[in-house]
């Protein structure tokens, strides 16, 4: 069968303390895999470099950064749902707790309100200003998505989340250096944001919800926080550039946003929630069932990444277990390509990204095999695929399920 | 401790024959830290490239040479310790002994002149041309730099050196294929560079220090040549670019120059000559006491470079041992991250630099290991490194220390 399944395993790679959790894990069927498959490690952007969660999936789908990537604020409202449209500007949003007179940020994530509160609370923020529609979406608890829809848009404003510097919300300004077409553009749409953060002000103090919510002593959700500014551009997609059909199996909507930036279906999944708690069997069935109708199919898991985040080596490695478990036999029963790699390293010793290299393996009837045993950060140091770069990936799934085109003649 | 020493061994890489000099020298310390760390074979430019001095660092500084190299000159001016202004013109500078009539050059090296008669003609060949300032500066025996201060100059002028190419000093032109106001400062530069030979050569004709050369039938140093100009423009530093504070300990002048260039601190160390006779141990201790203040500290040794040039595999393969007994304990006492290549390959039998890859690697607390126990060329194949470039090793060094941007986010 010439089809093949991406499974990405978000922050995959670790550290050795002195074991990697690759290395501790009981994981038969990864290490089948390398046995019968060829192993090596990849650098999703370039070596040492620390991929973020949106540059290195586009990467790893084909698309180069430096020409692709339209910020995260475009990814993130695509993956909350929402139809962009070409010059719509996109941020992320975040519900906060704001003192009365406006001018002290007194929580950033409003006491991370259950994401019920926040999908109810939706509708205040959405408004029409000077001509402009501003569409916002609420996600998961505090977390949502504004897009700014109208003419004469442009991305290159500042945020109004402080991030932690200073405590009032901040004024949305036009970035510097920019051309006069575009600054005139930027003025506009900072002005535009201030007046969305101003009217969403008043809108949400006098919500019915946040009155509930004050009477049970629980913080308000009475602003909205702005950043990452994202113009969204329609691109070439999958099927037009690689002459592929592609769709996604992942819960979580950043990844649901690239993945459809690229052309890809996106396909539901039952308990798929991008969280720990997510249900591994039904997204590998899911992906194995998607094969009928794709010819490649992106799987994503994120909890391996989240551990890592929060230095959890035991529930890293348990988690490798699960997929092993829980995943592999359905993807290997697919009969499909296999090509298993991460975004990036999370080492659990440092509770952030890295720039480590990631193991990759790729499995398939009749391809080559290395003489590597174990699927792990150091035995595949010796795998037949050797070091590779992101930008690889997509060309050698080509190439697996013979879409490739020939270069030159 | 989230500092590393990049521990450059100029001239490192070398043939067998039928060993090479680091696969014959008895080095228990770099094989410790082959055995402890991981390595590989590092290209610093491109695969089969023979690297020069000065791009080599640059780019092992992260300095794309295609974009930031500004020429020997410049950065021999600033090794020599010269604090460069934008725009300033740079030349390497010999004294040479030349016939009393100017035509001809008798020793493009004044018989090799000492250090101490350099210094002491310095203050001839300083001078004003047509507002321009001609400053010169003696570094190691007949050798020295020339910049040219004032407006309008351009760097592209030939040299007056004629490299053994004939045997008169040459005029020095313009270059061809220039647009037409760059044209218009090369011909005046050339102009006064011309200018500064002929003056230059009267003052030193009758120079007190020649007189008595000429009365001890010494060689006299009666004339400059120059080469290799090269116009200084400031660049972002390290602190900038990569937020680090970096320093540098190296005897050579170019290296020091190229440091300087990017922004590294200068450190002296009493002993460290750049030649065969360093004071390996006071140089190793200086690079360990910089990291208190310092992030990174580039670490140079000149010497294994000078025996391959001289095609003394003896004295290649001792160097190297005292590097091991002389310098590494105290690197690896430091606790810092440690980076151990060469620049180049000087390959003992060749007396010149090679395009042959470099063994590289890498020594620190909690980081991968891979299977490699010795560090030569040969062992570094199997490393877990890979190949590398040497764009690729302040990326990494940056990840090392935890200072790596996030690509994205």
């Amino acid at each position: 069968m010439d089809k093949a399944i991406l499974f990405v395993i978000d922050g995959l790679g670790d550290l050795p303390t002195p074991k990697t959790p690759l290395q501790a894990a009981k994981k038969k069927n990864f290490d089948w895999l390398a046995k019968n498959g060829i192993t090596g490690l990849m650098s999703t952007i370039r070596n040492g470099i620390t991929p973020g969660s949106d540059t290195s999936h586009l990467q790893l789908f084909g698309y180069d950064p430096e020409r692709y990537y339209p910020g995260r604020g475009p990814l993130e409202a695509l993956g909350a749902g929402i139809e962009l449209q070409e010059g719509d500007v996109a941020f992320r949003a975040n519900f906060a707790t704001v003192a009365e007179d406006g001018k002290r940020i007194i929580d950033r994530r409003a006491g991370r309100i259950p994401t019920q509160t926040g999908k109810s609370l939706e509708r205040y923020a959405n408004m029409q200003i000077e001509g402009v529609q501003a569409i916002f979406k609420s996600s998961v608890e505090h977390r949502g998505v504004l897009v700014l829809r109208g003419m004469d848009l442009s991305a290159a404003v500042t945020d109004t989340d402080p991030h932690g510097r200073g405590d009032g919300i901040l004024q949305s300004r036009a970035a510097d250096s920019l051309g006069s077409k575009e600054k005139i553009y930027a003025l506009r749409t900072a002005e535009i944001v201030n007046a969305f953060t101003e009217k969403a002000f008043q809108a949400l103090g006098n919500a019915e919800e946040n009155k509930t919510r004050e009477a049970a002593k629980q913080l308000k959700a009475n602003a909205v926080l702005l950043r990452s500014a994202g113009a969204y551009k329609k691109i070439p997609a999958m099927k037009e550039r690689f002459d592929i059909s592609a769709a996604c199996v992942a819960g979580g909507a950043l990844y649901r946003g690239i993945a459809k930036y690229v052309g890809m279906d996106i396909i539901e999944v039952k308990g798929a929630t991008g969280a720990k708690d997510t249900d591994l069997k039904a997204k590998a069935d899911a992906a194995a069932r998607t094969l009928e109708n794709h010819d490649i199919v992106f799987l994503h898991v994120k909890a391996c990444d989240s551990f890592g985040h929060d230095g959890n080596f035991e529930g890293k490695k348990k988690m490798i277990e699960r997929i092993d478990k829980e995943m592999l036999p359905a993807l290997i029963k697919s009969k499909a390509y296999l090509v298993i790699t991460g975004d990036h390293s999370t080492p659990c010793v440092r509770k952030a990204h890295s720039g480590h290299e990631i193991p990759v393996l790729v499995y398939g009837q009749g391809e080559r095999k290395d003489s590597v045993k174990r699927f792990d950060e150091i035995s595949c140091m010796q795998g037949g695929l050797g070091h590779m770069l992101g930008s690889d990936i997509m060309p050698v799934i080509l190439n697996l399920i013979k879409k490739g085109k020939m270069h030159g003649s």
